[in-house]
């Protein structure tokens, strides 16, 4: 799919060039008085938290922007291959997919030995992300992503839109509230900024507050959160631009770095034609700001054109650029708990995404960072206001994702050193010399943080059974349930058991079978089975709500190595009866695909087989034995309520 | 994806049960006076007609329907996967592709011969057309379809929309104008049937109509063109049914005889719940009507429940059923030339899908020759609209697609024979007893024709070159290209080549290399795009209209067995300049992908190397060896018209 050759235009990519308009700017609708979540900040992180919350019909939920309407241009381009695997889990990879540059090969340039004047190719890689998800990593306009994410409330069964033009002025906490779950302790006031409603003044009531709201939050400062780390000390140049250039790997994610000017980073885009630049700018003075560095875009083409020695680059359209600084901070908390609260406090207000972390664009962490925020906070805000899990729950937010910002932060810090030429102002030595040998093993040796696939949550008591990963040695508890493919028994179809687990607030428990046979009622998988559905301190009896579907809370699903199984001849928890009319649901039994087996692929144990226990958010939350009923219920226990 | 689980519900399946709703009646807007192209019936066939005219914005086009609004039930529900291809093509294939149900495999059933009075299965096996595309055959409501091609023209350049409640009264073709190219020599009378424009008559004058009118097509009628064949004689119900069974091969596509009680065939359908049956009904007497027999969807369901002996049905709900006709009939010819006219008496009226040829349901045929009849047409029309092409190039659409109809009569008379255990009117055996053996011999035999993949036209100006059939074994001259994946040169990613046939009215060229290398300027493929882009007596020279990009008529691409290629060594006609800025396309040269070589795959000859003409429909129109220039110029010189 090729666009942009007239020029980049904004909006839907399924619509022509020709034909293609930004989308418009929403009507205006009165905010809602009084709601249970309330999300400020339609990026990444504001979108994901209300996409989450868009599918479930007893929650309410509202989300707010000061813009007058989605964005259009520039900011993070790179779609990571975790994040793309949440869009699947929103049910929505497949525009990703085809829209997006799939970024297969980066190449190193240096000065020409020989011509030290010249840049010259050192070599051209596979990109180290191949083959770590099922996805690649690709890159477009994070507009389009915002879009497909709005695409998703609007279809969901709340028919969700973000409220425009509202800037948030302040909110309140009333401490004494936060303690009672039902209540609605936040108090947030908005302006409103659009023409016919200019400087009106809304107020809404919440039980919880989700700041969204970018590196400059004001739910964060109103919560009275600091951010430690360096503030920005070095700018990058960044522009989005169509361009004719006879430098060779124009189409290939290029380090490039010359002898006296610089470094430059370029990212090919969707489209075929579009190409991001970073440009090296100069080192910032103590307490300068990005906003100080008074350079136009002609004057990063112009620092380009030198850096690109001996090819030439005609620049014909900038559609975006910035000055983007580099600094790397993060906030001490995630949520308005004062430090150090036992985790029973319940949190009432919460800061995703840039609003607790901030570093500089070079790995594309930013979107792909911040959407996973909330990713991880949806499921469990949801299951708490649904009355299925103890509010504590809600503290394991901070915790979990306070650590992958930190990793962030730390790899950020490492990376921006070695792309950039000159000290940065923490950093006293000469001149660097960027060695893009070091980059590329950068990128190797953290290609699964770069790719989001290796993710891991501490332990806790939702990510437990350690002395069970033998189990499944390619399932890492704490780590995302990596997919693989397994065939369905009823008719044969292929299924990737990743995309079973959609984002829609349910448990995946995945039993893998050993060698005996299932049908059989003596053997390992039949007791499970039979201790699921028909057990009274089964988590399923206990925690799924009477009168809803049997998998309504948890989603049993079975890969068993026989060849040869009927689903008829299985324990009917297996193809279990749902809905008004009691219809049988075929599809939660798998075979292993001949020539791809999902034991060998994920090293699950054929001897013993094993249960595997996914969150809502795809992690994995525990890896057990088959036969460890009891240890199943304890494990929910911890935090689950018990349902009538 | 699963759907259906609390009743049926039509409309877009990315939207949840709960949410969803049917599409909304569409507003009634005023009929044109005057388009190029008018079309009747918004079924497969005229909404591929209409699809494929939205695509250009110089070509004014109306579609009109009787129904007040979009199908929402029933018809034909297999898309082939020449169909899917053909979605592709339309940039619209995602969709279909994730919310079918993908046909694996089949089973067959036969009177027990130790207890006749029940079923038992005899085998199960693959499904025959598995590996004859890289799509495979799906499930779903005809509705979804209908809705992904409207979806397409209203995000087109030219946001084409059908217009419903408009009953087409009488056609008109002034006789005296038809040979005038540029004339408006149809007039078509429309009644309103909408409550507020209820009786009213609208008259659209056109300079072409494709009548996409069904079985009891008007227009057919209004050109005085007989059927030829069987009107039908024999009956079939069919229901799409929500069930609970013991069957256990209910999720897989079955072949089903009893002893006394005739034959079933049922097929699983998209969502995990619903199926669709077809159940055998008694013949027809001679002069009666599918309308004639007075059965009712219970009628259906106990003689399902019959033939199912020893397994129960349990019918919790019918979606749609219907008493379906089988007989074979087709029109004697496809346009309104009187039969026997030269190729170059220009025809102006057409008949396409049910209206020109009807059969039974049992090949899931009559959607899936339909939707290719208008694909075949669609590019003719344009180009000749277009003033690219000759108008005798609109006599092709019959003379190919009429022998495909052939086909389909022929073959769906032998299926109708082999799936029925009773006689048909013409056929005065005893009661035949099915041999399923036979069945799925015949599903093997005729697996590309069920699949639609090898579908064939007959040798003429726009199918030629056979005798250089042996440069790409592979490829069949006359069939649609069959698509197989290289890697782009340019950036490392891996391509579908027959999805760069998009349905945008273009031709492909495909050079394949041979050996030389072709950077250099005495190799037969460097000459070969030499002469392309610079010599006179080129295609591309001659039929490109000046001031278009190089690519806008003849889109060029190159596959080679180099694996060291840089796009920059090579002819600057392989990455030309385009649009306004003159940007260069990286995205028409490939390499051959290691493991998955092309060249393998498509019996290419690797010292010869060979070029491929790919047709705006993705037919093979010619294979010719990259020496014969002159022999591709002369290809075009029969129907195209030279561009200043
Ligand atoms: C100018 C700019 C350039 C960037 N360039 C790059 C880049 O080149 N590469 C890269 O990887 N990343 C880049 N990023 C970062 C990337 O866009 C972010 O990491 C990512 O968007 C973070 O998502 P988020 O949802 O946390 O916050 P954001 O996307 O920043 O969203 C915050 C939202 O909150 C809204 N908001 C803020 N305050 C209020 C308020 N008081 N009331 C109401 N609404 C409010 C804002 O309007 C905004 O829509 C850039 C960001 C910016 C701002
Ligand atoms: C009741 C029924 C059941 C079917 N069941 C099956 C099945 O089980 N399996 C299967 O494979 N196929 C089935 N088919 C056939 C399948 O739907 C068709 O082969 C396919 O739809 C043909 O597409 P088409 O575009 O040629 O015509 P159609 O889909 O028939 O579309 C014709 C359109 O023209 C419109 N029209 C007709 N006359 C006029 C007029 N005078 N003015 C304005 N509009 C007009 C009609 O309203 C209709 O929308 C069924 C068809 C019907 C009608």
């Amino acid at each position: 799919m090729q666009y942009h050759l007239n020029g980049f235009k904004p909006g839907n990519y399924q619509v022509p060039d020709e034909a293609r308009e930004p989308y418009p700017e929403p009507p205006i609708v009165d905010l809602p008085t009084e709601v249970d979540v309330l999300i400020i900040g339609t990026g990444p992180a504001g979108l994901t938290m209300a996409r989450q919350m868009s599918e479930f019909s007893d929650i309410k939920t509202c989300i707010v922007d000061m813009e007058p309407g989605p964005l259009l241009f520039g900011r993070a381009d790179g779609i990571s291959c975790r994040t793309m695997e949440i869009m699947e889990a929103f049910n929505s990879s497949e525009m990703v997919v085809k829209e997006t540059y799939q970024l297969k090969q980066n190449t190193f340039w240096e000065p020409d030995q020989e011509n030290p004047a010249n840049i010259k190719r050192t070599h051209k890689i596979a990109d180290a992300r191949a083959g770590l998800s099922e996805f690649t990593h690709g890159i477009v306009n994070q507009a389009r992503l915002h879009e497909l994410l709005v695409d998703g409330m609007e279809r969901s069964i709340t028919h969700l839109s973000p409220h425009y033009s509202r800037e948030l002025l302040e909110v309140k906490i009333d401490d004494a509230q936060t303690q009672d779950i039902n209540a609605h302790p936040i108090t947030a006031t908005f302006k409103r900024s659009d023409e016919a409603g200019e400087g009106k003044i809304e107020t809404v009531k919440a039980r919880f507050i989700v700041g969204c709201d970018g590196a400059r939050s004001k739910v964060r400062k109103g919560m009275d959160i600091r951010l430690e780390g360096d503030s920005a000390n070095k700018a990058w140049g960044v522009m989005d631009i169509l361009l004719n250039t006879d430098f060779p790997d124009i189409r290939v994610k290029s380090f490039i770095q010359s002898k006296d000017h610089g470094a430059v980073m370029t990212i090919p885009r969707e489209g075929g034609y579009l190409c991001r630049f970073y440009v090296e700018l100069d080192l910032l003075g103590k307490d300068k700001r990005a906003a100080d560095v008074k350079l136009t875009e002609q004057d990063l083409i112009a620092k380009a054109q030198k850096i690109f020695n001996p090819y030439t680059l005609d620049v014909k359209e900038v559609a975006w650029w910035s000055i983007y600084e580099v600094g790397q901070r993060i906030a001490e908390r995630f949520d308005n708990r004062p430090a150090g609260s036992p985790e029973d406090v319940i949190p009432r207000a919460f800061v995703a995404g840039d609003a607790c972390h901030t570093h500089s664009p070079k790995g594309g962490w930013g979107l792909n960072t911040s959407l996973p925020d909330t990713f991880n906070l949806g499921w469990k805000m949801a299951s708490v206001l649904q009355g299925r899990s103890e509010p504590k729950l809600l503290s394991t937010y901070g915790t979990e994702r306070r650590k992958v910002a930190q990793q962030l932060i730390d790899a950020d810090r490492e990376l921006s050193k070695l792309v950039a030429t000159r000290p940065t102002a923490g950093d006293n030595s000469e001149q660097a010399k960027v060695d893009t040998a070091k980059i590329e093993a950068f990128m190797k040796r953290q290609s699964g943080f770069v790719s989001g696939t290796s993710i891991e949550y501490y332990p806790s008591y939702i990510c437990t059974g350690q002395e069970n990963q033998g189990l499944a040695t390619g399932y890492h508890i704490g780590q995302r349930f990596h997919s693989a493919e397994a065939v369905r028994v009823a008719d044969g179809r292929s299924q990737h058991l990743g995309h079973l687990v959609k984002a829609d607030g349910r448990w995946r428990i995945f039993l893998f079978g050993n060698k005996q046979n299932p049908t059989d009622s003596t053997s390992d998988a039949y007791k499970f089975i039979d201790f699921m559905a028909n057990d009274a301190s089964s988590p399923v009896q206990k925690y799924t709500p009477k009168g809803t579907d049997i998998d309504s809370v948890f989603d049993t699903y079975a890969v068993f190595q026989q060849q040869d199984l009927s689903m008829h001849d299985l324990h009917d928890y297996l193809w279990p009866a749902k809905g008004k009319y009691g219809l049988r649901d075929y599809e939660k039994v798998f075979q292993a695909q001949e020539g791809n087996d999902i034991f060998d692929l994920r090293g699950v144990n054929r001897d013993e087989g094993c249960i595997v226990v996914v969150r809502p958010d795809q992690h994995i939350a525990s890896i057990l034995p088959v036969t460890a009923h009891e240890e199943l219920t304890k494990f929910f226990d911890v935090f689950m309520i018990e349902q009538k």
